[in-house]
């Protein structure tokens, strides 16, 4: 099949979208590290996890061997709203590469959340709602996350409890409006509406907040509030197995073209898309079907694949969550102020650190501004502003695009476009500006972070 | 073909893409009355319109007799970056509202500008460039016409000014900011950077603009300016073709699926989206093919249908333009402080008056804060969080529904989903806080506009 026959944009069918999700643990013969009980250190149960989380996410993320789970019909219907998303042949960036590169990206964009996570909101709201509960807590950080939990929680009827980041919540008062919009209430953080959130502040005043803070301060509201769980956007197994819903659709976008993947590039924050989009890939790849470079890409100021420590660590700050082994530059880890972008989370899916540390999957980390050249350049071609989480992936899809145009190779690159930037631009004002800088963590302050890991 | 073989999102194949604009006024008995010179009131001929506008958009304007226009290949590439835009039907809409009518809604907002504005956009942009100008000037009143043109001439390599109804660039500095992304610079109108903004401002000191003024200051810097035209958004005859698009793919996703309109619904400001959604259907009607009930929906506090005059006015308050027959409140016109979205145009496209004014389509008013209860139900409904544009429609589409409820009768409602509303949340904030209020011009206030109309 030519080029010709490819369409700019691949939409499935409804009838050819995904009916179960695909659990990418299953085919893992090196399983991820189990959660373990922060005090004890022994192997959280189902029931040790019960009062934070609902009762079927629970069997969600502790099942390491079902390979698919039946994508609840409901959830199926909320998806029809705003997927299939499209797998888009990005031709005009090809033409200005002047690459022999094929490139594709799949575009989670399209929806009011702006971005892939809408995909695991909507079934953590399901689940939440089968379970009777009133509501449910969650942290934001650039405020996606927030943002589609709203919805989610908003169709549902369900009440949702959003901890945002303080330095989003002030550069951003119109993603707050949108989570208004959808009934959530919305509350900076650290926070003194709640212990954890007290004792930050009291130990770093003035702080810009972080996720680790944020997650310590809605865990705590959940426990502590009748009827409410907690649920959170990212780095947990049963985000990433609502999440292959992406890769389920990319694949069989590419299947239906007869196109084969040699490259598939996604941002990693705390691995939600990444794990998403390459769960079908890396489960061929697991299971010796075929072979494709899976690349990582992460910001140079939070780089936990590329400098941090595969170590039991804590999920929050506040260590109040359970331990999980993943590559972490620890709990203490906050990223600096100048960090404009989402991609802020200290530690990594488990899922993902145990790949990583296999060698199956490679992982590089890019500056800030370098990430906003790609950003415009990208929305100058391709006509989508990229929200600066996405455009960590599409720095790296160009980069090797390139290395393509020297080699002459025809590779076909695949990268994940999360979402949009139309909530990002006080971040693009100051790359605009000339004001963006970028930041790296020394040596030094990473090893001091690293000093609080819990000793196992 | 029952509903449940309906998709909730209908997206045409890329093949299936309109490859020709359709000129309404080919089909029109009583043509739209001509442009006339504002000095002399001859009818304005090409040669009298060179300087303004580019050559081959003249022509495009000028001609009511050639049915179709074939859509250049260029312009086609770039429509399949964002287009087929989807007609969804909206099942959640309709089971919330227990309604037995079929609602759908052609989604324009799936780009970066937010609009159905870009399809124009690019097509203007195409000619100026095909022409060999330097540049093009323009207002923007919400900033979705501003958005569409700085992403069309950046795609082309054209140099963009924008002049922004002070009041929108003073509530939307992203918007601003998402211009810049694409090159373009942006003045708040009226400005003093032309003689026609300085007199304005000498005029009405602290004025918060108007789509009229701001029309004027782009006409000026365009014809002062070496290799720069001016180019408009809305109302023109040009820009309903080019939109044409709009219908043209509803029309053909509708029959694809064997479904017959009977109440189609737009948002009017100038009449772009309306224009471009009802085309082909007014065609048939035009015809005497079919029949439907034609709905336009403009706010009450700026009513230039419903409580407007139909004669030839001015297009801009600075009097420079050529004169229009057309529904309008007065060249002086501008709506109140208050009012929060686009849709501010003192005026209305020439077609659509003479299509009004010969009794095939209707028209109504709604106030704001209705509007925006309709677009925050649909939010959480539908998912898509509207333009306060859109919601204009999307009100007066939940009222006929409403209405099939009492009678029982099935009909189908197609309405225009214009845009989205990320930009708005300045809006939806009021909205919220409880700060947002009506108003609706006296029929004094409006008689003193009337007063200014040219005298023929």
């Amino acid at each position: 099949m030519t080029n010709k026959e490819i369409p700019y944009k691949i939409y499935l069918d409804e009838s050819e979208m995904p009916k179960a999700w695909y659990n990418l643990r299953a085919d893992m013969k090196n399983k991820p590290a189990p959660l373990l009980n922060p005090e004890t250190h022994d192997v959280m149960t189902a029931k040790d996890l019960a009062g934070v989380f609902c009762d079927e996410l629970i069997k969600q993320e502790l099942d390491d061997t079902t390979p698919y789970f039946e994508i609840p019909e409901e959830i199926l219907k909320f998806y029809k709203m705003y997927r299939p998303a499209p797998l888009v042949r990005a031709y005009c960036l090809e033409e200005k590469l002047q690459t022999p590169a094929k490139i594709y990206y799949k575009f989670e964009g399209n929806n009011t959340s702006g971005s892939h996570k809408l995909n695991s909101a909507i079934a953590q709201a399901y689940y939440a709602k089968q379970q009777g509960l009133k509501g449910v807590t969650t942290e934001t950080g650039a405020g996606q996350w927030g943002t589609a939990l709203s919805m989610a929680c908003s169709y549902f009827g369900l009440d949702c409890k959003v901890y945002m980041v303080k330095v989003s919540y002030e550069q951003k008062p119109f993603r707050r409006e949108v989570m208004r919009t959808y009934g959530a209430s919305v509350t900076p953080s650290p926070s003194m509406e709640t212990e954890v959130g007290k004792k930050i502040l009291a130990e770093h005043p003035g702080t810009t907040g972080s996720l680790g803070c944020a997650i310590s301060e809605a865990v705590e509201k959940a426990v502590t509030t009748e009827g409410y769980r907690y649920v959170l956007g990212s780095v947990l197994n049963q985000v990433l197995l609502h999440q292959s819903v992406i890769g389920l659709e990319t694949k069989a976008a590419l299947d239906k073209y007869g196109v084969k993947a040699d490259i598939i590039i996604g941002c990693a924050g705390g691995g939600s898309n990444l794990g998403g989009l390459i769960s079908p890939f890396m489960g061929e790849k697991l299971r010796g079907e075929a072979d494709y470079r899976i690349i990582a890409v992460e910001p140079a100021s939070c780089p936990s694949f590329t400098r941090g420590k595969y170590a039991y660590d804590f999920c929050d700050t506040g260590m109040v969550c359970p331990l999980s082994k993943m590559y972490t530059l620890g709990s203490g880890f906050i990223p600096a102020p100048n960090h404009a972008g989402g991609l802020r989370y200290h530690g990594m899916s488990s899922t993902l650190s145990q790949l990583y540390d296999d060698g199956l999957m490679e992982a590089t980390s890019v500056k800030q501004t370098e990430v906003f050249e790609a950003a415009e350049k990208f929305a100058r071609i391709e006509g989508i502003l990229p929200a600066p989480e996405s455009a960590h992936a599409i720095k790296v899809a160009i980069d090797e695009a390139m290395k393509c145009k020297e080699t002459g190779e025809e590779k076909t690159i695949v990268f994940g476009l999360t979402g949009t930037g139309y909530f990002d631009m006080f971040a693009y004002e100051k790359f605009h500006d000339g004001k963006m800088t970028d930041y790296v963590p020394t040596d030094e302050e990473l090893q001091k972070s690293f000093e609080k890991l819990p000793k196992m």
